[in-house]
């Protein structure tokens, strides 16, 4: 039921599986090892970078339904979202699948967005399976929102790079989970568009940190929580400086989140070593590490209860060259084991 | 409830405003005088096509509430879509709202799945008010889709025009509906994917009809019902081509449609005196078209059970240029006067 002004509890929607597929430079990264499947490079033995998306999408929802031996035509809902023009890359994909569809797009946020709505669906509806897919694609994000690699041009450091990957996560009710160690969704709360009135497009951190905050207090106030009832809070993805920010904001309220927070995009790769300026973004960047690493972490009793922070930049470029500003959203769902 | 394969059932969500605004060629159209607010060119006093756009977005969202007599912060929920790259129109209008706001991705079917997804939203999670806004503007779509006016490209005959139209619909619970004349949502079905392998970005009508066939046949099958049920079957946006298309298809499949159908498109436009080929098409063409002239006719008594079968095109012009064709998909809604 509704809880507060903008929040949702759920009792009977369980991950039954799920499944990360990455691109080199996140299988070369601090937590390749817990990813299903990788390509070598960014073409995926595809001739343009779109299709090589919408290879990566469909081998991430077949290594999902295999894992958990269940059939496209018995998932009732795939909703999904990408950060492509008219998110082509999950409609193109999704041809391929008799199963019914929604669309959605709150960019970077679109995969907790999925995952609200999804939870909605099984909780409310006694719907028995569905898949909330996701993905982003460095060449393709690049070329669309900024410049293609090949112009060469120069980055500022607190520029992210697009995580490439596409992530597929399988939700059911209590009838079709058969794990030992249950990990259910439990509390959401749907985010506001808030501007922060920053206008560069490489600085999306910042831009959406002061959203994040909005929505981890929503949740709090709404659920009656603290931030301690959580073992780790995650955003994705805020960058080094947007995560600072955030943590600033958090201060000046009073809420002391140093010890249990993270950014899912400075997690994904090694910013020393990898060259990724301020860290990850991207639709794929916070499912590929929640549903890889994370679970992994869940399910070893290392930690109970995560709440997930997704944040989005709301531009194109075309609006951008208008003057305006960039406004973000966050979405909050948490995950937490029985 | 979920009702069959991809189908759900609402008992408690209700009709209670609505704001349609549109520019100058369907205010002059056939529907004219049923529409809340009219501007007098595509530029709607600001110096962009987008910025146009948001400001009929914020007229149309804003007459909504000012007719309901409720304040923005009383909604719970705004679900919102449009046909701008990363839907821009909704997430940037939305800034000047206190509202939590999902953003929706269907092309011309995003309004239906907006009214699906805020419908359940009302029926199963006890939300109270949920705004469903889409919108559309010619010349943001041409230059976007294909190519700005001043190109004079010439157009093929089965070409359609993107009707300039924001609509703004408010859905409410039983406990809020004061109006005598009670107009319910009640029976939605979820399309899935479906690519006719058209690939020419200017016959989308016929692109979407067998996407729409297939919605339709599932809704009546999950449903259990014939076509007569319903006084009128609405589909949005077709073309008159995809319209004969689409009969066809019933035809062959022994679903006599002829006497109870219409296509959106070719009510908003005289087909014969305004220059618009085949049709009208875009994301506010069906909801604009519904929410004035239909729903005055059902308060009028005249129709009583409205099928709404809104088609969308999922492509957008650099996949296409990849050689690829055109996925539709056909969410439907049923509006039924008590």
């Amino acid at each position: 039921m509704k809880v507060g002004k903008s929040s949702i509890q759920f009792d009977n929607v369980y991950l039954k599986d799920s499944s990360i597929v990455v691109g080199p430079k996140e299988k070369n990264g601090p937590l390749g090892q817990y990813f299903d499947f990788s390509f070598d490079d960014l073409y995926c033995y595809e001739k343009s970078f779109e299709k090589a998306e919408i290879r990566m999408y469909n081998t991430a929802f077949d290594i999902n339904l295999n894992k958990a031996k269940v059939l496209d035509k018995e998932i009732d809902l795939v909703i999904s979202g990408d950060l492509n023009n008219q998110i082509v890359i999950s409609s193109y994909s999704m041809r391929n699948y008799d199963t019914p569809y929604l669309g959605i797009f709150s960019a970077c946020a679109t995969s907790v967005e999925g995952l609200i709505l999804g939870s909605i669906f099984i909780n409310y509806l006694n719907y028995n399976y569905i898949v909330v897919n996701a993905s982003s694609h460095n060449a393709v994000c690049e070329k669309q929102f900024r410049f293609p690699n090949e112009y060469g041009g120069q980055k500022p450091q607190y520029i992210t790079s697009t995580v490439t990957a596409a992530t597929s996560i399988l939700l059911c009710n209590e009838e079709n989970i058969t794990e030992d160690i249950k990990i259910k969704f439990k509390k959401a709360t749907i985010g506001k568009v808030i501007d922060y009135t920053i206008s560069d497009p490489q600085d999306l951190g910042r831009s959406m940190a002061p959203a994040c905050f909005h929505t981890l207090k929503e949740h709090l106030n709404d659920f009656k929580i603290d931030v301690n009832y959580y073992d780790l809070i995650l955003s994705g993805d805020l960058s080094k400086f947007g995560k600072e920010l955030f943590v600033n904001i958090c201060d000046a309220n009073n809420i002391d989140i140093k010890n249990i927070y993270n950014d899912c995009g400075l997690m994904i790769y090694d910013l020393d070593k990898q060259d990724v300026h301020s860290g990850g973004s991207g639709s794929g960047c916070l499912p590929a590490v929640c549903f890889s690493y994370i679970i992994n972490e869940m399910k070893n009793g290392k930690i109970k209860r995560v709440l997930l922070l997704a944040t989005g930049a709301l531009h194109n470029p075309s609006i951008l060259n208008q003057k305006e500003s960039i406004p973000g959203i966050c979405h909050a769902i948490s995950i937490e084991r029985e």
